[in-house]
């Protein structure tokens, strides 16, 4: 009886854990579709949307307080309420960012366009696939997807760069560029920040799957 | 003789987490010295002081995840040992946000200085007595304290607008300022996410003295 009120209470956190994870990836496609069509209705959604993130994040975490206190379990239960809670707060930090581009975009909307996005779209779509990914290898349990995720988080960082040296030119070549692009350059950033939390996701994952820890590898030699 | 171990295992979690906490300290202060002085060598030595950073969250989290597992702790040993993976995650955070400091000191060193510094130590000051109180309640179980670092938050976001305003007027008027500019930028960014970090510690620390989850207080009416 008392097996089948923790399986029960996992279930619930899953579930909550995977719409939790829904809103989210909802918040960063809505921000990124509120940038390329230049909407401020959209991007305004998307601030409100974080309301009900913060909301399940502090509900999922008094679930899996409650289960701790109160059904004490044991092995990969444990291992999957410590990862739910650390995956949540990822989860809550990627609502986040998708707020802050949701804010650079209603000071974008305000100017005119400054150049087609590139670069944008196509971290955004990276970045979109890596959050996708980790949820998806909780879900499936799927640790070899988990471990995956944080290989695209180089080409992140790539891209990251180069619109960073793209941006400074245009600044320094038209001053008046100065503002759109330090908001786009903002926008990267946040996307770049998504990427990592959806890289910390997947490692939660691999934890809960085979309760090791692959964070901060140690240097080869070191 | 359980209990003997219970407590002995706690007061070793305790005692880690401060050294931890005293390491990230030293990373944001002497990142900080590391700006101000030009300070190549200095810049360097956070960067490597980032790895014993990262060991002491693994080693932490081990301790946390084995004490969850083999002792079953309850009440506030229980939300103890939870607040303390919390902080545990907010201090590997300001680590990296101080790594991301000293990188930019490096950038910055290769150049002339653009200006005196006075926004940026100010915020500076603000950040580092925000961790350090956030500790203190931690270690002197003081929730007042715990509770009060985050009404500093909101004097650090109005340096940090106020920084960028005037950043940005640099750039404008003077474009070969842009790429120094951006890193003085990318350091006030830095101090920002290590004040919300210490504020989430703040939030951590009165959860597991209180029971409270005062994260996200709904909007008055709400």
């Amino acid at each position: 009886m008392e097996k089948r009120q923790l399986d029960q209470d996992l279930e619930e956190i899953r579930e909550n854990l995977l719409k939790m994870g829904g809103e989210v990836e909802s918040m960063v496609s809505r921000a990124i579709q509120a940038l390329l069509g230049r909407d401020d209705i959209e991007a305004q959604a998307v601030r409100d949307q974080d309301r009900r993130v913060d909301r399940l994040e502090k509900q999922i975490d008094e679930e899996c307080l409650r289960l701790l206190a109160l059904q004490q379990p044991a092995a990969v239960d444990l291992r999957f309420v410590i990862s739910a809670m650390k995956i949540v707060n990822d989860l809550e930090r990627i609502g986040d960012s998708a707020e802050n581009i949701a804010f650079s975009v209603l000071q974008l909307n305000q100017e005119p366009p400054l150049k087609p996005y590139v670069d944008i779209p196509r971290m955004a779509e990276i970045t979109q696939g890596m959050v996708r990914d980790a949820l998806d290898s909780f879900v499936g349990r799927n640790s070899a997807l988990a471990l995956e995720v944080r290989t695209r988080d180089t080409e992140i960082d790539q891209l990251y760069e180069q619109l960073f040296r793209e941006l400074m030119t245009f600044m320094i070549e038209n001053p008046e560029t100065v503002r759109r692009a330090l908001h786009i350059l903002l926008i990267a950033h946040n996307l770049e920040r998504i990427a990592d939390h959806a890289t910390n996701i997947g490692e939660d994952v691999v934890y809960f799957l085979e309760g090791k820890d692959v964070r901060h590898p140690e240097p080869v030699g070191g």
